[in-house]
């Protein structure tokens, strides 16, 4: 039986579920595929660490220029992560004629075009559906199952670590500090949460999908992000009031004028499919011009989760080299990036939540009012409760029709200098299932 | 720029839907694939007929052999339906080297070996992403996204018009009859509703997905089919009161004896995300090894969402032809298949909710339980109501844990036999979030 040589960079957690992945699955995976995956190298920075898989120790070693270069290899899977050493090593691969299969967001949202045009001279594959929802085959859907129709929206959820969050916030009341340090203590969430938490995670994935949903690049600093770190209790409590969750969204669409991207914590209504996708899970909510809405749904990330991304992946690219097509199907949508302007942050539209804490004066709504209709911001509904304590600020919740950002930001600036507003206003777009 | 030669067999509903799609989406289609899809022909039975959609009328034709045949064409897209006329089509297609996109399950359900094998003979593609709910990209996720994980079940909500129906007789307690006649009133059930509303087409569509998820072949006769149509609004009432929806569900899952395969009506519970299923959509919910759950959504029938998966197929097959792999990627998940036995029916394992309608008289309750216990089922809970009006029977529901199929029909037998039991026992199976 044909053999396909893989070199695997980097043994951690994901590099331990590919291992495992194709040992466990290996006779379906040779039935699937007519060849056996065969690894032949794996390069690891520290030789002595502790793996959670064996792994014959003769093939594993530090040389990554010399596992990424064996004859005897085809596919080097780049299991390593960050911008650096990853995009070096992908490269230098692609420059041997080995096709690469990469879970690396960071690497494709920052350095995709150099690694996706470097490819394309060298004819070989790039595949990286791992990248984006981890097992779920979001990319292929994309790619391929879409290919046909015109993309004009998505929302995702697509960092599991902010869902599991935002679900305990809604379901125990419980605040967003505690919360998150119990995921720390069960694995959910990194040490250093930062990336999962201030959405700049979800901002690499949205880089990936706008380019797949539209043709275009859309530099990181182009993508308006907010994390999750400010919400409080009592604004779950009023979402539930008015008939809606909040999940924290990656969000893309087009318009006539240009693409918009945004990644924010989102009120969304009950009955909205995404509403229903909970804890750690992830999904992809996807509105075209002939299909309508598509969702797709499940783990985003976890050992084995990310394991089927890249096998999988291993075993497409596989199946290309068997019918000598490797480097010759498009890696991207888009034969050609056909690259738009990106809207700028001022100009987008949403509906919005606004929370403020105010002094309990006559007039003082009055004022709010009027500040945001000077700036052409609609109300749809107001909540004024009273004080709960008599030195407590009193709360008006406002949620208004659509607006744009940029008269949003000026209103609150001039909202947050009225005598008697004493808190900061706490904002929260709501959308609409398309 | 290059062109992709395309012939169309039909121009009904799908066929006009594809002919749109190509022309809306034209700039968009040939910015993905760097060619033209051009229809060079479109074979009809009837040259008369009125059509959704305008068509140069010198390539319209009744002459379907010599469409197929044309030099000029790449790609043969099926779009006739059924299993006689769209069989010869596609087998001629295969003959003269031409690739097929085909829509029709019930072709592929009955005759896919033979038309796989003869494309595998001819080095041409067969892609059919629109026999199983329709734009949504089950086929590729599949084949392609899970072909390195070993799916254990799958759970589908495959067929539109039952789900509609279903999801109007819960929502507002209609009976059976008057939504099924208000669906054909307003086009979302077919004039003979049997093959949706009997199970037919989920039947069909559940055999193509055994053979993506397991590699083998399930004949129709060997998958256990129950339609929606003796279902009555009180079950749905009961399905409420107990946490549960009733969904029309295709379920094929793999055990160590062989596949199990069956459609029918289901109680589910409601915080299963497939609960959230509504109205005339689909949804595949696949549980496999190492992703775990994931599901695909979205529209499963209509002429633009069915059109999308056609085009989509026939924008991957140009891809392949492009790149010189047409004919050399495998159409199915398995390279060869890996047949497997199919359970029998009896055999099977569900939990079960039963109505029963029985005579007001002491022990009634006793004797069925004991038929029951007879049978190794055993008793989840139990309800049961009072007469509402003196002459009714008593209504007792019981639900169940998880018992054989083969010794739930001996005890209804039984139970059907015993004097104070009045009415036929009503039975629907219960499945739980694997």
């Amino acid at each position: 039986m044909r053999e396909i040589g893989v070199t695997l960079l980097g043994l951690g957690n994901v590099g331990s579920g590919v291992v495992r992945l194709l040992t466990d699955n290996a006779p379906a995976i040779e039935a699937r595929l007519g060849a056996r995956v065969a690894v032949r190298a794996v390069a690891v920075r520290d030789l002595a660490k502790a793996r959670k898989v064996d792994v014959d120790p003769s093939i594993v070693t530090t040389d990554l220029e010399a596992a990424v270069a064996r004859d005897d290899v085809d596919i080097v899977c780049e299991l390593i992560g960050g911008e650096t050493v990853a995009r070096d090593a992908v490269l230098r691969a692609i420059g041997c004629g080995k096709h690469v299969v990469t879970a690396n967001k960071a690497l494709l949202s920052v350095h995709g075009d150099e690694v996706f045009e470097a490819a394309e001279q060298a004819d070989v594959d790039v595949y990286y559906e791992a990248a984006v929802c981890a097992g779920v085959p979001i990319i292929r859907a994309l790619r391929e199952g879409l290919a046909s129709d015109r993309i004009e929206q998505v929302y995702g959820i697509v960092n599991g670590t902010s869902n599991f969050i935002l679900t305990e916030m809604a379901e125990r009341g419980r605040p967003f500090a505690d919360v998150l340090a119990e995921a720390q203590r069960a694995g959910y969430a990194e040490a250093d949460p930062t990336l999962d938490v201030g959405g700049g995670d979800a901002a690499h994935k949205l880089s990936i999908l706008t380019m797949l949903c539209f043709g275009t690049h859309v530099p990181l600093d182009k993508i308006h992000v907010d994390g999750i770190d400010s919400l409080t209790p009592v604004d779950f409590e009023y979402a539930d009031r008015f008939g809606y969750v909040i999940k924290p969204l990656a969000i893309a669409r087009e318009h006539a004028e240009g693409v918009e991207a945004r990644v924010h914590p989102t009120m969304i209504p009950k009955n909205w499919l995404l509403a229903s996708v909970s804890g750690a899970k992830n999904a992809l909510y996807v509105k075209s011009y002939a299909l309508g809405p598509s969702l797709y749904y499940g783990a985003g990330a976890g050992m084995m989760p990310t394991a089927v991304a890249c096998v999988s992946d291993v075993i497409e690219v596989s199946r290309n080299v068997q019918a000598q097509a490797a480097g010759h199907l498009p890696m991207r949508s888009y034969r050609r990036m056909v690259n738009r302007p990106v809207l700028d942050h001022g100009r987008l539209r949403s509906r919005y939540y606004m929370r403020f804490g105010v002094l309990d004066r006559p007039g003082v709504l009055g004022q709010l009012a009027n500040v945001l209709g000077d700036h052409e911001i609609s109300i749809e509904q107001v909540v004024q409760e009273g004080p709960r304590e008599a030195e407590r600020p009193v709360r008006i919740v406002v949620t208004t029709h659509e607006a744009t950002e940029g008269n949003v930001g000026h209103a609150l600036e001039q909202i947050g200098k009225l005598a008697a507003v004493v808190e900061p206003a706490v904002v929260i777009r709501i959308a609409d299932a398309p």
